[in-house]
């Protein structure tokens, strides 16, 4: 039977100016809906399973728009539901080599999905069936009552057996001043819930606050991770480290740990076309690789490459299929396909 | 020497689905900047004068980007301040005959100008010199600390002899369930500061509360309007009847009413390509004729062609020059010019 | 419970040259995917419905984007199979005023759905639950496996107490040189197995042969519909007659008659920006007035209505919900909905 | 056999602000290439005669673009000759209703056209085998080595037994402070070689100072071009009379006078979508009906409803074949045609 | 004299997503006319010969703009009949990087070219004063019709002296199952008929059957290319090979042999920006060389530029001038042109 | 206090083929208003002062464009005059990789700008209160009055107290046939009332004629830059070598002469997105830093930063502010700013 996965975040509007123009230099923007949840649970439909979103849309023409879009990327919408008048958005300028791009948000705090009161999703409905359902740091830095249902959803979900998924995804200025003193016990709270947590050794250091006396990011990964599992009761812990060239190439190694061991994917060096929504696609693939009871190693290969894929098409969400992922991994760099 | 005319006002971006399509349909926005005061000071500039905007943007790409389309515009950004991090927003979707356009808003009170602290604006030095300001009710609508800085700027204006406008707008989804109630002082209040002012019978009734027994909007603006001039001392009174006709045409006749007179323009039928910001050009033409001291029946003429033409340019700002608009009142329909 | 409402036929690619060029000045096209079913089940799903496409798309990135793109209008695609490699197309080329629109045919006769053999579709498990199902003249035209496909799904749903839609829809290019002789007998089978009927008298006479001394269109049709609702047994006929003007303007009115009487729409006259499935739009009415059970007069005008405002969108399929047509019904022409 | 048909004139590049944009508000242009020959003789292309254009084109890649563009018209360019570095151009803003478009040209006295010297075009050769040949007023008011050339290639065709047509088109712009003064002599010279004549009253009137008492247009052409047929020994004059409507309508109407009588086309009124060409549609209509020897009432007609067709394409060019004007000018307005 | 080359071929309409969307992903297409032979002949055209396509195009709109866009290539379309309904079509998505692009064709088997009865060309014509002629493995996978009409013009053009090339172009995907035993004879019998062949060692021991004991290409390749001209009596045999990085750039090396030697051109590393069609441009440098006698060196080494320039721009039809090519290969990496 | 800068020159009209496209491939162009003065005097906004650019523009549609854009490019306008009706064009299509890109002019002579008679700006207001102004070679190459009027405005700036400042520029096309020895004088006398002059030693041996026995262009450099400070007594010197790599990158290093010493920037390596304007933004940077009074290691480095970043945003215009520069210098390559 197809087995159901599920997302809990908001959708945010991404509004893309196209090329690589500077907002104060076009006049056009192009838009999609995007978001961690999206992401994921959009790239498990592609490998087969039964994606569903949790959230919640405005009564308006932009909701309107979000849901077809959401449809349209092969999600169930049965329970994105529909109240309030915003929806998050960002304004995405393309960087080129030597210059970054820039993101610059509008005014989330008051989208549909994070002033959402108490009682506003039927968890346990939505928890009954599910397989899997994933879980993103954004998420939880919104404000008390997302992150309140954040863990009541995950609540249920173990509950009812299925596997609970976190990805760390620590953003600086969404959490204020006291940044990580004010994220650690929601964090902590997170991974404790959790099965499958995506972060790094930056994570356990800054979060977490975990010390060590090794200086290598690749020594610090492998003390700190089995300190994580042990500690939060983690039974899979994966994550990437970056290496970013002058020439739009990027260069990912991926992890997973798992039973006391560590595996890790061949360093994939590449060309980047769009940056955002990479590490979603890495996750989802330890999220199937998972739940196909992959051998780590296969896990962590198939995830790797789907990130580097996703790096590979417009937007911010991941457009490969299982097979397209498996080519990839198998294969050299190939021509057109005719 | 050349006039300065000001306005005061947020600044809006407006994100236009291109052509007909609906936000669902589309993934294409144009987006360009406006609001009430940008669009009658940006007229004023076309017509030879200095226009000024004193207003507030966010210290971000999309502030910038603002910032540059405003000075494109021939407006004077000395007193476009920067702060905040959000600027307003609205999605506009074109109707098309039998079915009418839809405007869509951003959560626009955590603006960088709505939420500009008292004391942000240096009022008396943006007063001197200046010869007209131009208020609007959508301002007006927006939160107390708004009110009070465009009642000062109005003060500070009319006591340094400049000329107060001010064009009533009201919209009735900003000011809530009791809203005739909530905005009749606020509204009041700037009548009695205000030396111009737009409006026609139906904010006497609705907002000022007035009673006729008249029930041709005609006869009503005639009872109407001379009782407002004299109730709040206003020096000169302009508007507009529009009737829309299911071919994409709409039908426009102006007033105005001064020493205890009216002049109204030929009734104009013409075909519409976009709506937005016509309102302002047409308050723009009686600035302009008033700061001229034209005849009335010279102004309503000028003024009403300048909504006219506004009506047949893409975006909310009107792009006639005076010589345009004099031209265009003067002629039939003309071939391309070449 | 929500209803569920069905249609068997091709899904076909539109692919229109942008604003009112001809394919030989342009070299861009704007595609969506569209069809009779999908159109007619796309409205009913904006009245509220759930709408369930029964058809076949290739295996192949057009399929892909296809089945993406019916998701989007809302669709259910859990009958939309997989198999075959095309998928039948036409290119429009938009007319302006004097010069009419030119829609050009690819090959759709190896498309998917018309290659599909016999046992393709599980039919009784579609018909079960199905409240009604929509069929067309178009689709009757295909081949005999698709004609016999049309007829066993019809007899399905009608066998399990749904309601059966066909819409005559008789194109002649479809047909071959002895069109009205071949297509007969074809088309008296389904309307023998139909509750609601879309024809005018156009087609009682030249399809089923019918005669009349009358030569006013309004007078062939008073005279024949009964005809033809006795004949084969038709519980309600509905359709158009349609006046172009030269100016981009049309003319509508729908008629329907049921239980012996007769009930008209209005003349709605308009000016139309896209022409294509406007159709359908009507048809669409007319089911969810049967439907919801609306006396004749209610749902002509409703339908009717839905047929003009599908005029006024983008592509071939309508976008209105139930709450637009209604207000559009009841109201005069407006300004900007802000 | 296949006649053949050229046209002696400037190829233009047209640079058009896409929709209905100002040049101050956009930052797009779509080009082409044009110019009253390129029309005319294209046209005729699409009628079924081989169309030859006698220009210049300067050695660089806006040449190499004009002249791809000018056979994908359908012309032969074996005449079409390469030198220089310039080619004239022209801004095209787009009027809507009640605002009139704007041209801007940029400096074309320098183009490779204009500068070319004397004996560039092997005349003898080019004449030899011409049915007809276009000559327009917009080529005379160039300079005098244009004139000199013109003049040549038209003595050249008259002596081998060519049709000569000539279109009168004045544009003031071109001809300077003393405009008619100048321009009578050339134009006087141009006549006695024509034996076809693009005019109407006014040109009679103005530039060839013909006089008349009468005051309606129609009463003043009836006078005037008798006149001038005999004085100038003028086979065939064809024209036309067009008013402008407030809603993009315009309203044509053709003459035609040969052997002494008048014949006139139906008035049409239509909807515009681009006004530049139009003129070389009527007149391509004139010279096709002329050399196919058809009676007069049956040219003016086809003339005139070539004319209306264009005005309903994009860019300068005429697009219709001989069957679309024949369906268009016999049918009342149609559907898409599918 | 200007030399005069044909080519034989289909036309087909590319519709290529612009940018790296994915159909999916988009709703825009962008669309162009390609096609072996046309690629070749255009290229021709561009170093100064006469190019003639002998081909079919539908009679209706997509035939109309394919010809056109053909003549704007300065092919000449003397050859190129009209008839049949439908033209072949691909859909383009433009891969980036680590993701290749993917080609899906429309149903090309019932095309006017491919659907041309036996006479439907005038060979002996044709074949008169035809310097050379291209064939290519494409259009030998079409039908037994297409085959013989193929053979027959090559035959003809043969007995009147001209040259015949063929490119092997071999495509699995056109062959079926049986492929190679398929092919075989049929690219036994083009062999035999040409003078000049494309194809590299892979034909050889795929197509042709032969054997090697070596492993490395370039063994391989200087083992069998003898081996093939001698058995099929073939003058001239020319190919490449291909290496494909990570960071979208190729690199290319191209062989000739004739006269019992091999040349070789310097492996080219450069950036690729539109892959397809660049196999066409080193084979029209191929037949350059050749037919303007060049030593082979010189040959191979234009042949080689010409195919990577041709990778330098977008669309399948090479762009640049024998002086652009000879440019390019004396240069390094130059600035901007001005 | 804000410091003024200015610069004198021409504004010229870009347009642009988007994307790759030739001329002859494409019907879009983009179009933006730039000038080696207004790209230099633009970046001197960005870093915080006050631009002020001395032009002349044409009074229509073109001119008003063109000034609206360079407000919006944050320029002051007041001494960009209106007169005459031309303004200088040109086109470009970018290369790609192995191919370069091509520009061609329009015909410049005739500009407003060129054509601009002695006494049309008032140099004496101008130059007052002015901190530095910028001058440029292809200025130079226009005109004698032109010449005249840039010598005047030098000499006035300088009298004054203002820093001048003059980039060599040489453009061999502007020059004609004896274009070194016609261009040395006017080179000197700008030379000689230059405080900071912009060039290298390929200047220095073409232009000015010097003589070395060195043959590496560093060597070369360092013998010839003190040679041509002493003689012309040029306070600072400055400029760049680039190298250029088949991959779109290019290598850029800076040099700084003054006070008898040599500084050097890094060699900064780098992918190249648009190379035009690139060394207006080095000459903005060398000023910002001279008018600063930085270290001559922090301004070369600064300078050359500035010219990398150039080669990352679209247009001719530099975009980045003095923060984003410095940040660019500070760091390595980054991920995406959010």
């Amino acid at each position: 039977m197809v087995k159901r996965v599920g997302a809990f975040g908001e959708v945010v509007m991404r509004l893309e100016v196209p090329g690589h123009d500077l907002l104060i230099q076009s006049n056009r923007l192009k838009y999609s809906f995007s978001g961690s949840g999206v992401n994921v649970v959009s790239a498990m439909t592609r490998y087969g399973y039964t994606g569903l979103l949790v959230s919640r849309l405005p009564v308006n023409p932009l909701g309107d728009a979000a849901e077809s879009y959401l449809r349209g990327l092969g999600l169930s919408t049965e329970y994105v539901l529909r109240g309030g008048q915003y929806i998050g958005m960002y304004f995405l300028e393309n960087g080129y080599g030597a210059r970054p791009g820039r993101v610059t948000y509008s005014n989330r705090m008051e989208s549909s999905f994070n002033i959402a009161s108490e009682g506003t999703y039927p968890f346990e409905t939505i928890a009954s069936g599910m397989d899997a359902i994933h879980f993103c740091g954004i998420t939880l830095a919104m404000n008390d009552s997302v992150r309140l249902a954040m863990k009541q959803l995950a609540q249920a979900v173990k509950e009812q057996g299925g596997t609970v998924v976190f990805d760390c995804n620590y953003r600086p200025a969404l959490w204020g001043d006291q940044g990580y003193v004010t994220a650690k016990p929601h964090y902590e709270e997170m991974l404790h819930l959790s099965d499958i947590v995506l972060m790094n050794e930056r994570d356990a250091l800054h979060i977490l606050g975990l010390n060590t006396y090794k200086v290598q990011r690749e020594e610090q990964l492998n003390e700190l991770i089995p300190v994580v599992a042990e500690r939060y009761d983690v039974r899979t812990l994966a994550g990437t480290h970056r290496t970013i060239y002058s020439d739009n190439r990027h260069c990912l190694q991926g992890y997973l740990f798992k039973e006391g061991a560590f595996a890790y994917s061949e360093p994939l060096t590449f060309s980047v076309y769009d940056r955002i929504g990479a590490g979603d696609a890495f996750a989802s693939g330890i999220m199937y690789g998972e739940l196909e009871a992959w051998m780590p190693e296969e896990t962590i290969s198939f995830a790797a490459t789907a990130g580097m894929l996703a790096h590979t098409v417009a937007g911010d969400t991941p457009m490969a299929s299982a097979g397209d992922i498996i080519q990839a991994r198998n294969s050299t760099v190939r021509d057109v396909t005719r």
